[in-house]
């Protein structure tokens, strides 16, 4: 047995806890300060708040002033911020917890830099520190929700060590989370980063079709394939822009096609395609940052930068600096179907 | 203008002919002897009898005895059978026309050899034949109700010769129609001929929620996802089993994401997954036989031809010979999910 201590209350980092306390491990949830009413909430039902399932025997629950006590002979760090908490995570929680706790990031995302590179979180993490410390992130499609409720799983840890990568595996996988491993970080977090810029442009389709359908109507799928082909093309190049392994188009694939199936991107998605401005599909979320939005922005401007330097061309993202041109330019959907034509020479 | 004559009018020669009316072309359609009724309900109704559509004007409707009259003075013959005509075309039609008429081929499908191999269409076609005919053939995600209702829609034609591809295309091309070109003949016919298997094998996981949550429930992702990812991963290596260029899988991605949303792949995926046999499932189609079976246990026979051999190892293919197994050998579902686990190294 081990003991976990999960350090943001969420949703992601509550659920991946799911598994971990079926194999009988100890769950220590730590709210962030964001969290305090989910800590309290689950204290008094053992029940989590957004998730709105009852929590496994096996967890206790601390705010984040109990943060010492929570992390006492911890085994496991896991972060289950988003990737708005992580520079709170960075100064509050990375430089305070020892050295040989090894950490797994739940947090999806990257940060793009002025000459166009794309950086997860686990390296950002490394180069901003000075201390060493031992950090590895969860990659693949899996929603929360579906999780908690055995939804047969598979996703992908990543990390520089294989043997600590095993080792943390077998405190997650069961029946229903398959956990497969993988050392090329860039890849794993890259490939499933990126599909947030594309489960947004397929999602466009959706609301195209309910031009002609109605909301209710019937969904067309050969523009949602078409977009999704495309999608798969441009997160190729992506891939190899970065550095990271072809193979990771796996969990990209896998993480846009979850993406484009639930949840907020495909709802903003589905309303732009219906013909809204971003200005006016955002107000329906009331004030809430998506974060596929923020990511979608980040890789649009890594590749504006690439190509800036002559080092990408334009026609390659199409279907990329489309989505960016919506987001942040102001323009109204208009798919540039043409530009996915090539001609290809065996 | 064109003189285009298609023979066989069912769903997809007639759909594809469409766009090429609307470029105003001259479209001559022609029965097979089981398109009778097709043709007579054209000739009295102007309306397709299964596509439930009205037909354009610039189309005219021929039985196959009236062959040589829709030939008359064509400058493209697309063929419209299905992978069950294929031996009846290749007899009846590929070996009375003239050999300068260039050949476009709606049918999708491979043939498995008894090394292993797997052989698409218009490559088969050639080794038959003992006269040289131009043949192409169109690959991508593309149902076709939705191409006569002019949803956006993206395909490849591939062939030997991109000269006349483009001369293909141009009858073909609309703001709705977009043809990528490619002379990787087996890349494009394989890539969307796999994924008959694993659109099977992606919807067993609808069928799988299904239990739990009732037929009306609501769908879980996560699981399909997964098979998804895996599915991804197995077509990228039997395209290089075949030889094909990687890129492909563009098209696939797209044609598995089209085929696992509609029609009786999808039925028989979720009848499977619910928990009723192969033979029950089967009965529900009440003697109909299902073209992507056929070509998932052509896929699924030459891998396992290969494994034989040596040549490939049997871990490679853990969804294919699952679904080979469940639709071939009797076997109930239980997905093979800790075999989708791998570890990488950077």
């Amino acid at each position: 047995m081990s003991i976990i201590t999960v350090v943001g209350a969420g949703m992601m980092g509550t659920a991946i806890s799911f598994p971990a306390s079926d194999n009988g491990n100890e769950i220590r949830l730590v709210g962030t300060p964001l969290d305090r009413h989910i800590i309290e909430h689950a204290r008094k039902t053992d029940e989590h708040l957004t998730l709105k399932r009852k929590i496994p025997d096996g967890f206790s629950y601390f705010q984040i002033e109990q943060l010492d006590e929570a992390l006492k002979d911890a085994d496991l760090l896991v972060s289950g911020v988003s990737s708005f908490g992580v520079d709170w995570f960075l100064e509050e929680i990375l430089s305070v917890i020892p050295e040989t706790l090894p950490v797994l990031m739940v947090t999806k995302g990257m940060q793009d830099t002025e000459d166009g590179g794309l950086i997860p979180y686990p390296l950002l993490y490394a180069q901003k520190l000075d201390r060493k410390l031992s950090l590895y992130a969860v990659g693949g499609p899996c929603t929360s929700y579906e999780l908690t409720d055995h939804d047969p799983t598979q996703v992908c840890f990543c990390g520089g060590d294989m043997e600590t990568l095993r080792k943390i595996k077998s405190m997650f996988e069961t029946d229903y989370y398959h956990v497969s491993l993988s050392t090329d970080i860039v890849g794993v977090e890259c490939a499933v980063a990126m599909k947030n810029a594309y489960a947004l442009a397929v999602t466009l389709a959706v609301g195209l079709s309910q031009r002609t359908e109605g909301v209710d109507g019937k969904q067309h799928y050969n523009s949602q394939a078409a977009l999704f082909g495309q999608s798969i093309r441009e997160m190729r190049k992506l891939l190899a822009l970065v550095g990271g392994g072809d193979d990771n188009l796996v969990y990209g694939a896998g993480d846009l096609y979850v993406t484009i199936f639930g949840g907020r991107t495909r709802y903003i998605g589905t309303l732009l395609g219906r013909g809204l401005s971003f200005e006016e599909a955002m107000a329906e979320l009331e004030g809430v940052t998506l974060e596929s939005i923020v990511i979608a922005t980040r890789t649009a401007r890594a590749v504006r930068v690439l190509i800036e330097r002559g080092k990408v061309r334009s026609e390659d993202f199409p279907l990329l600096l489309h989505v960016d041109d919506i987001i942040n330019h102001k323009k109204a959907v208009d798919i540039p179907w043409s530009s996915f034509e090539v001609e290809t020479y065996l």
